[in-house]
């Protein structure tokens, strides 16, 4: 299978690969980069077909409209998730992190609190303290091996100056797949709170057998006139180099306060982005996202199985994304210590867990969607690493 | 040659051609798209040759650091406009419609004057409008058949609530090319009103024999505390669908303030537009562009002989850019008589003189960025359109 068949990313301006040594200390001779979240695997054939296309046809001026895309967003939506979106509901920026800070700047003023349930992708606190509002983290509380709401603490944690919550289903970094009961909780949290709900749901694709998401909209359909969800074909495709994602907002007056801030920024989506993600929201894309997940099913099953085995290590269960969010803190080390024989030792590059806030301490996020050989040979060096625990 | 290759753009999200109808009124069964500026012709081989490989390696995944981007951007700058730019320099925008709409953000508050000298691209005064500044207009001064600035007037325009000066070099839509004196008499009248000076340089690259464009940063080096460069090569080499475009800012304080904005709101280039431009900005770039010039040269010629040949009609002498500017004026009728007899005779699609602010009642801007026989076939409508004045 392709995503088997072993790539060399080095020397492709990829960060993953060429930004390793200068950010973790890891060098690309023998390192293994399984930090930021992209894929080591080339993209659907249905999507570089798109682009030979569009190097055939060499005109690359002016495009304004493109209606097969906006509907491939929706059909999309509709047949993965069950969820009926109008193509009009859909808006374009540049990418989920520009989406995030667009909705700061509409919807928030300076000095505003955000909620985030944490540990949340870093990016999160990182986008609102760089537009001067105020992280407002609410942990997730531990419940066996998966995280769960704290409504109730979280409530406790506001002040009545929150403007927004930032929601993240799937979670990235535990791969928790929230139920309908627990997105309505949030949603009717939201609502008391008189908060606007931002939903980001990237990794809603990468879902395990056994696992069904639900998009925020369909489990709470009531909150709509408080809701902006956020999708992108940028991890499901691995096209997140080409910098788009989409806002899909089904009330008027909201896509309409957002679709002026795009205009006046004079935002445009690049025309081969476009033609990407039309040609990747199709059946010939599905199947290959089937193909992929079974791939990473592989991948998580030879991963957890070699990590569990460390004595004192463990790997969170995922229900979706291929981000394994890992426990050190059974091994009794220090944060230092295990990030030092992960580096130095094993030899990789991972994301460590208190860049994602409160609840990441003890934890390492290791990506695993790479070949399988490269997961194994992960497995291999972290048993080396930490062998004087067995 | 490829610059004569008939091309059918219909049917490919072309605006030019699939917007022609909707907008102007003309049918592209038969009509012909002289409106906004892109070509009608393919890129250079070597920006198709790199979508092609990109396309081969087929991995679109995060990409950050591209060092031989914004040496190519320096290097071209050096080459072909003489003007030494550090790559550190170098930011990039989501195309300059969005970098105009960031210094408006950056750089001045609601309310404040923005200074722009008529006719002017269009664009300038509906993005200063978007943003609630407000648009100051100068008019630019007809002596024969160019354009002159006239600073005593521009200087008596002003109230002191202007905080920017919108500048368009060589200038669209009468493809004027600055000369040195002039640049800095402008660099100066900013200088004296405490105005940052943003200095739109888009059209530099297609410069007719005889004519040489001097940068800003290059007539004017004093006025590099005050000076924004926005350069692309989307005009260049026909990739504005691509949205990117080049801030040069020479000035630190300046620098950090737009990277600090650019930051913010997580603004990073498409991977395939870095990629395509890094191919642009290269010795067989180069050698296309010449090429290019030649041919539209020859369009010119063509064209300027036709339309001059109508007794009223005349084409402002190009010293650079595709769009020509037609003034009608001279045959006593009105604009509704001219717009009507261009868009149901002739059959092609142009922009309105009015748009572009004051001094564009009377004319029309005809895009000659197509092949040669379209030219041709545009020139005979016209007279024909027009051949009760003969
Ligand atoms: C939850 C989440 N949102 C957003 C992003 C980033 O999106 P983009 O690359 O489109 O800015 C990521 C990337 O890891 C993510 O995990
Ligand atoms: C002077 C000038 N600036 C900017 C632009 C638009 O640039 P972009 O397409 O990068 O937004 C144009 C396009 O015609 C132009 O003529």
């Amino acid at each position: 299978m392709s995503f088997d068949k072993i790539t060399d990313r080095r020397g492709t301006h990829s960060s993953k690969w060429d930004k390793m040594e200068k950010l973790f200390g890891v060098s690309p001779e023998d390192g293994l980069a399984m930090w930021t979240a992209d894929s080591d695997y080339p993209t659907a054939p249905c999507v570089i077909d798109a682009v030979k296309r569009a190097a055939d046809h060499g005109v690359f001026g002016y495009s304004w409209e493109y209606p097969e895309y906006l509907n491939a967003v929706a059909w999309w939506m509709k047949t993965r998730h069950g969820w009926d979106v109008d193509p009009n509901w859909v808006l374009t920026s540049q990418g989920l992190g520009n989406a995030i800070a667009l909705c700061l700047n509409v919807w928030s003023e300076p000095g505003d609190g955000i909620v985030i349930f944490t540990p949340v992708y870093h990016e999160f606190a990182l986008k609102i303290r760089k537009n001067n509002r105020q992280v407002v983290e609410c942990p997730l509380a531990l419940a066996g091996d998966q995280y769960e709401l704290d409504l109730d603490d979280a409530q406790s944690r506001l002040t009545g100056n929150e403007k927004i919550l930032l929601w993240c289903s799937p979670q990235n970094p535990s791969g928790r797949v929230w139920t309908k009961d627990e997105l309505r909780a949030v949603a009717n949290f939201a609502d008391r709170n008189g908060l606007l709900l931002v939903s980001d749901e990237v990794h809603h694709d990468l879902v395990y057998p056994g696992n069904t998401f639900v998009p925020m909209a369909v489990a709470a359909p009531d909150a709509r006139s408080r809701l902006v969800t956020l999708t992108a074909p940028s991890k499901t495709f691995n096209i997140a180099g080409q910098r788009t994602g989409n806002l899909i907002i089904a009330d008027s007056r909201l896509r309409a306060e957002m679709h002026n801030q795009l205009s006046k920024l004079d935002y445009a989506p690049g025309m081969l982005a476009l033609a990407m993600i039309t040609a990747a929201y199709s059946p010939e894309g599905a199947a290959w996202v089937d193909e992929q997940i079974a791939h990473l099913t592989r991948n998580k099953a030879l991963f957890d199985e070699g990590i569990n085995s460390i004595p004192g290590v463990s790997s969170m269960p995922l229900q979706a994304t291929y981000l394994a969010w890992v426990n050190f803190s059974g091994t009794g080390m220090s944060h230092e210590e295990v990030a030092a024989r992960i580096r130095d030792d094993a030899r990789i590059a991972v994301s460590p867990g208190p860049g994602f806030g409160t609840g990441g301490d003890g934890y390492q996020r290791f990506n695993l969607a790479t070949q399988g050989a490269r997961v194994e040979e992960a497995v291999t060096r972290m048993k080396q690493a930490f062998s004087d625990l067995q």
